[in-house]
This record gives structure tokens, C-alpha cells and sequence, in this order.
């Protein structure tokens, strides 16, 4: 293991979380909240200060980065950006317990979108544009970001974007991964753009357009009203459900789309599934909730937002989907699981493993009928190899395991057996909101500090699929040899 | 696909459970239930007919069974056992709808011993003595039982008993399929009767002890009182509570002990895993309901009962659970999932297949930190196969999604959350009871036919672990070539 350059890499994350964070500080400048401008200066410097001394003193003489550095970097940055990230909330006293800080903040930054929060609205403007583009960051991943933008003269690899990005292959567009996380984060920041925009045309204020256009872009899922976006209009809604739905995409598809490559873009097997999907959980739950709106366009709106939310892990909510009937809520409960398209920025299971799990699941059935056969699982026109598909099998004991582990521990706390299951899943998969007491209306107030600190590294294990955590936490990995 | 040589075999299937049917009518005869003695001697005629019908009939020219005869013969039977073993219960009319007593007779030879009966003390002792004998056939599998008393003249092979038995590996323990059959049934008829001596010593009548040893012997779960095993002395539970911890134990450990051989019957990695997840899950929940009893002694006892119950997935209760606290409830709906050991006759997942499971997380790990390295998975000292690993991993996906399935289609009635999916998740691994409305001192009666089949479905693909169902139901399963 070479430390040394696992600290530097460390370092450069830690300098550049001190330069985003100049964005907040400018919209509480403009709101004139001395407070939270300060708190923001002070956490700006003592990032720089740590970015710089660590990148100085760690300089590495190789810079090989090999799967374990990569890993080791993934974990070690994502926690220490969250201990930074909460610090604004801390010095600012808006959220003065560690725990719920740190909780709010791998929340922003896993594209979750829980919150500890109960009175959402008396928080300051530069807090709530930080919570959001915390999400921003987190949803295409702050080292593709680092990878993006700094020369790429140190030898990273495909290592690092692998740990990072969710889903089971990750894909380089160009040759160059540096070329390929600069066109994603391009893709990336124009929807944000174009989504904002279409915010601001129905009416919404400049502020609320840009957070819920950042949150959305990361399919995280903070709010800045009590009741989420209930109070918005209809056309609003729409605009966040069709955003939602593009973020949860695959990105690659965006990108064959604009060089007019689109046999190549609609040949994605994981796309209709997606659709698919989304039309049927959409029919399912508006016949659900009809008796209850009484209005078909009503039940349309919010049955395709709840989908949406769910799928691209968002969070976000239009209605209290928690006093919905059983039906529906079995719909949404099992759309936890599955969550977006591998390659965008949404959480969850991602359809292409759900897809690939079924193909081995017929592989298998065929292969009984067929004992001396050797049947193959194809995606998209190409044959998977063993090593992806028996990726894909481990991943998901790993991930049912993960969340049983975390439902048996929550069951310490006084709450009931949805809660605390909802709870397990919807941190897990970065979703958001739960039922029961931690429904869309509600917070994750009333847990422990202890179980705020087990969710926060579930949310953690989940966005950066359990194994550059578990790694982290792997004695062999810190070895010198 | 050799279709003769299915009909013939599940034509002796028939003939089999034809003669079964002989001891619940002669307990009916004892009890003077004229009714019930005329339905036994009824469907006992059909049997015989049908069966002698079909093995006479569709004689087969070639015996030569293959994987796909074998899966279609154990599917078939299954099926048909169910229909003709429910027709006791429609011809008294003490169930008089047919998807309640399929429920039932399924929920019987599954093991599964969920119920749909409102009122079960007003059920004849013949009916009640056939419901539970039901659960001691289906425990160690029809199958495996003809295989142990028909000549092997016939080509039958490991195909069939590997589609019956349940485990991710099934293991010859002497050289002659047969003579293993034997032996296993032997072992457990011997343990069924020790089981009845130690009730009837401790005060419980002829009738209640005969039922009860073969409810536990096959893991099933069927009581005979409103409040399953409440009312019966501490001693009784006690006995009930080892025997179910007995059954849910790989009986090879026991055909090992036999012959002395006691270092492999203790080299047991599932065994070891079992008696640990006991003593830790009975120790916590001890801790959870304490302030309920608020006695060191009974709180032990329900606690280690409802392990036991849980975990070797009989489904007696000694208390009722659905009233014990989250905690309490957490790792029973956590146990649920695990079941006992291979090559018992619980149900669940299988321990086996959780401790295969994460060994190859482990070595997904190892691999992730030395990708060039090849780490194995062992077990038990022996190195594990890939096609094996494989299995195992897909299996479980296919496990999880099936529950998924199940409870989205429960979420059409109007039960909560809980309910269904403590429904699906019982059903599927054959425990019995669940939370909610179908606690403990509960019963399934409220759900829908339609539910009730999809239920009774459930718990055979549970009992035969999916394959064999799921080929019955694939076309190209039975083309002539």
C-alpha cells in the first residue's frame, strides 16, 4: 500500500471541498448572513491549510495507483469530506449536535436526502444552498470531479473512477478517463442549467429553483419547505418528476445522444427497463390512490412524481406518500430496492444488476434442462463475462446482508417494524424518505445519536457499494508490503 | 423429456400417499369419527385407483431419469400430493373451501404450518392426527421415502433426491442412493419416537404427543390448540424446544455420531454456526422481553423457544411474539430468512448457504486487494467448487426476488405493511407464523383465495427451493426431445 500517495490524493479532495464550499459562502453573503459567512471562511481555511500541507508533505515518489490506493482514497475522502462538510453546521450552531451534523452531511453528500432537520425553514439561506449542492457534489462523485479538472499527469486510473462510480461495469466513453469525467460533469452541469431554467419559467424563486435543481441533478432529495414540494404548482412538479427521471439515466446515453449515435444510445437494454418500469409502477399506484384524490390528473401527477423519486433515489415528495393505501406503498417499498440506471447519478440496487440477475437466474434454469450446455448471459447484444455476472451475485448477497445487518441493529431503537426496515433500505439505497415515522412529512429526528451514526455509514456504504468501505476497514489493505 | 416415466413415478407417489392415509383413518376409527373414517377410506380408494391406473398404464420402456424427469416428477408430485391429500378436509366439510384446505394440506407437507383454521380444537382427532402426519411426510420428503422402500430396480438417481432435498449440496452418505435414503429415514423416525416418550413422560396425552413429535420431526408447526403450545407445562416446552433444535440439525451429524465417528460429526462448520446464532439470538431477545416477564426462567424459555421454533422454521409458539418488543421482533424476522442447517428437514435459506455466502464476500475482498491472486472458498475443510458458489449466489438472488414478488402481489389486500411481508417471507421459508395479522395466535383466514393460492404456491417453491417448480412451469421443460 502506498500511503503516501493515498494521503495525497486525500489532500487534494480536502483543498478542493475548501474552494466548492466558496459558493455558499457567496449566497449567504448575499443574504447578509454574517453568521454563516463567517462560519464559511473558517471552514475554507482550515481545509486549504490541511489540503495544502497534506499535498506538500505527502508528495509520493510513485504514483501508482493500484486497486487498493484506489479504494483506500474512496473511503478515506468520502469520510473526511463529511467530517468537513458538517463543520459549517456546527460553527454556525444551526445544527449543534455532532451527530445529527454528520448525519445531514452523508446525507447531502450520498445523494440520500434524509434529514434530521424539523424545522427546515428557519435555517439560513447559505446552510440550505450548502445541504443541496452537497448533493450536487456527491451525485457524479467528487474524484471523477478531482479527475476532471487536474491535469492528469499522476498516474490515476480506471482504479479510482470504478470505486467510485455505482453500478457493475463502469464504462469509459473516450479513451481517456480524464476526457470521460470531463464530459459527464459537462453533461452534468448543463441539465442542472437547463432544469433551473425550466424552474424559474413556472415561476418558482431564483433561490428554491437552484436548490431543488442541484438536488435533483444529484438525486439527493433535500427539501427547503416543511412539506417538501407540495406546495409547488403542478407544472413545477412535472418539471422535477421528468428531471428526475433524466438523472436517473444512464449518463453514457446523453453523451451517444449527442454525437447522434442513436441506434447505439436506444440499444440499451437497461433503459427500457427503466421505462418500462416507471409506466407500470406509475398505472399500479395511480389505480391505487385514485379512491383517495378523486381526480385522475391528480393521481397521474403524484403516482409518476412517488415513482420517480423512488427510482432516481431522489427523495423528494409531492404528497404524503406514507398514508397512501398498502398497495402503493408495496409498489414504492419494492422500488427502494431497485433504484436507477448504473452510470447516473441515482442510488439503489441499479437496473442493470436487476437485469443481469434475471438473466442468470434463466442462465441457470436452462442450464438445469441442459446439463452439458454452457448457456451465456448477454446485455445488450454483448456476452458478460464470468467475472461481471459473479460480481453482480456477490454484490447483492453483500447488499441484502448490509441491510438486514443495520435493520437488526435499528431494532434497539422504540420504533415500529416498518420504520425501522424503511429506515435500513431507503439509507441504504440513498433514497430518502421511509414510512412510518420517518415517512416524506417527517425526519430522522427521534433516533439515537448512535443510530444516526450507523445510518450515516450505511448511507456511506451504499452510495460507494460497500466495498471501498469494507476495505478501508480491512486491516490487510493498510499493510506496507 | 421421457413423459412416461414422470407419470409412472408420480403414479407411485399416488399409490404411496393412498396407503399413508391408512394410519389417519385408523386414528379417526379409535376416536369413532364415522365421517371422517368413510372420507380417509374414500380418497384412499381414489389414490390406489388412480395410481395403480397410471403406473400400470404408463409403464415405462426406458428408465433412464435424467435432471429434467427428475425436477418434473418432484414438481408434479408436490402438486397432485396436495390435491389429493386436501380432499379429507372438503369431503367431512370441515374446511369446506377448497383454497383453504389446499392452504392447509400445503402448508402440511411444506412444513410450513400456517393455518387457515379459525377454530382448530373443533377439528375430529382423525383430520388434526392427518394434518400433522402431512408435515412428517413432507419434512423428509416424499421422494426420498419411496426411493427408501421400492426396490432400485428402476434407474433412479441422485437427480430426483437432489430436487427433493433441500441445501446447496446434497451428499450420498453411503455409496447406494437407496441405502442413504434409508438411513435418513430410519434416524428420523427413531428421534420422532424418542421425541413422543419424552412428552408422554411429561404428562401430555397419547394423542397430544403423537401429534406434536411429528409437527417438530418435520419442522412444520400444525398445534392443536388456540394457542398453539401456551397452555402446556415449562417441562413439555422445554422438550419441544430441544426436538426442534434436533430437527433442525444436518441428520449426516447424526448417522456420524452413530457410527462413532465423532470428529467429522463435530467438524461442522454449520453446525458450530447453528449453536452460536442460537445462543446469541436467544440471549438477546432474553434481554428484549425481560421487562415483560419479568423472571430469568420464563423469560429463557420463551426466548430459546422461539429461536428454536424460528430458526428450525416449525412455527409452535409458547407465547405470543407479535406482542414482544422491536427489538424481539427483529431478530425473529431476521431468523426467519436463515432457517436450519442443510440436510434437515427445516426450511429457510439454510445456514449452510449463509455461511457460503459470506465466505465469498471474504473472498471477493481478498480478490479486490490481490486482483492477480485466485482465493478459494472452503468449507469444512474442503474447497468448495465454483459451479457450486455459483449456485449458492444465484439461488439467494432468486430467493430474495421471489419474496419480493410475493409481497407485491399480498399488497393488493388490505393488510399493513408487516403483515404481508411477514407473509411472504413466512410462507416462502416454510416457518408458519409471522407479525401482525398473522401472529402467532393468529391465522391466514383473512387473506383472499386468490392470496391464499398465491400463498400456498409460496410455500411450495419454498419447500422445493424454486428449481424444480420453475422448470414445471418453463415449456421447453417437457418438449418430446
Amino acid at each position: 500500500m502506498n500511503r503516501r500517495l493515498v494521503v495525497y490524493n486525500v489532500g487534494q479532495i480536502i483543498k478542493l471541498i475548501g474552494v466548492l464550499m466558496i459558493l455558499p459562502m457567496i449566497v449567504s453573503l448575499c443574504y447578509g448572513e454574517t453568521r454563516c459567512v463567517v462560519s464559511f471562511a473558517i471552514v475554507i481555511a482550515f481545509s486549504l491549510a490541511l489540503g495544502f500541507t497534506a499535498t506538500i508533505v505527502f508528495k509520493p515518489d510513485k504514483k501508482n495507483l493500484y486497486a487498493r490506493e484506489g479504494f483506500a482514497t474512496v473511503a478515506l475522502s468520502w469520510i473526511i469530506l463529511s467530517l468537513i462538510g458538517c463543520l459549517p453546521f456546527l460553527i454556525t450552531r444551526e445544527i449543534p449536535n455532532f451527530f445529527d451534523a454528520f448525519f445531514e452531511t452523508v446525507s447531502g453528500f450520498t445523494t440520500t436526502g434524509s434529514s434530521i432537520l424539523t424545522d427546515v425553514e428557519s435555517m439560513s439561506h447559505g446552510l440550505l444552498f450548502w445541504r443541496s449542492f452537497t448533493h450536487w457534489i456527491g451525485g457524479m462523485g467528487v474524484i471523477v470531479l478531482i479527475m476532471a479538472i487536474l491535469p492528469s499527469e499522476s498516474g490515476r486510473s480506471m482504479h479510482i473512477m470504478r470505486a467510485e462510480m455505482p453500478g457493475p461495469v463502469v464504462g469509459k466513453l473516450v479513451p481517456k478517463i480524464r476526457d470521460t469525467a470531463k464530459i459527464l460533469y459537462i453533461i452534468y452541469f448543463v441539465l442542472t442549467v437547463v432544469e433551473m431554467i425550466f424552474l424559474l419559467i413556472g415561476g418558482m424563486p431564483l433561490f428554491d429553483s437552484a436548490v431543488h435543481a442541484l438536488g435533483t441533478a444529484g438525486t439527493g432529495g433535500f427539501g427547503i419547505k416543511a412539506d417538501s414540494l407540495s406546495g409547488y404548482s403542478p407544472y413545477l412538479q412535472w418539471v422535477i418528476t421528468a428531471f428526475m427521471l433524466i438523472f436517473g439515466i444512464n449518463f453514457n446515453i446523453y453523451y451517444f445522444l449527442l454525437l447522434r449515435k442513436f441506434s447505439t444510445a436506444l440499444k440499451n437494454t437497461e433503459l427500457w427497463v427503466f421505462i418500462g418500469t416507471v409506466l407500470v409502477s406509475s398505472g399500479i399506484i395511480t389505480y391505487s390512490i385514485y379512491p383517495l384524490y378523486n381526480n385522475f390528473g391528480d393521481s397521474v401527477r403524484h403516482a409518476v412524481f412517488q415513482v420517480a423519486t423512488i427510482m432516481s433515489t431522489t427523495g423528494y415528495s409531492s404528497t404524503d406518500f406514507n398514508l397512501w393505501p398498502e398497495l402503493a406503498k408495496g409498489v414504492i417499498f419494492v422500488l427502494m430496492f431497485v433504484g436507477g440506471c448504473a452510470g447516473s447519478t441515482a442510488g439503489g440496487l441499479k437496473l442493470a444488476r436487476v437485469v443481469l440477475l434475471v438473466k442468470i437466474i434463466k442462465r441457470d434454469v436452462k442450464k438445469l434442462l441442459h446439463p452439458r450446455s454452457m448457456p451465456t448471459v448477454k446485455l445488450d447484444g454483448k456476452t458478460v463475462d464470468a467475472a461481471t455476472l459473479s460480481g453482480v451475485t456477490s454484490y447483492f448477497a453483500i447488499y441484502i446482508f448490509m441491510m438486514a445487518l443495520v435493520f437488526f441493529i435499528l431494532s434497539f431503537e422504540p420504533f415500529d417494524f416498518q420504520t425501522n426496515i424503511t429506515a435500513a433500505v431507503s439509507c441504504f439505497n440513498n433514497v430518502g424518505p421511509g414510512f412510518g415515522e420517518i415517512g416524506p412529512m417527517s425526519s430522522f429526528s427521534k433516533y439515537s445519536d448512535f443510530s444516526k451514526l450507523i445510518l450515516s455509514f450505511t448511507m456511506l456504504f451504499g452510495r460507494l457499494e460497500v466495498y471501498p468501505l469494507l476495505l478501508a476497514f480491512y486491516p490487510g489493505t493498510w499493510a506496507k508490503k
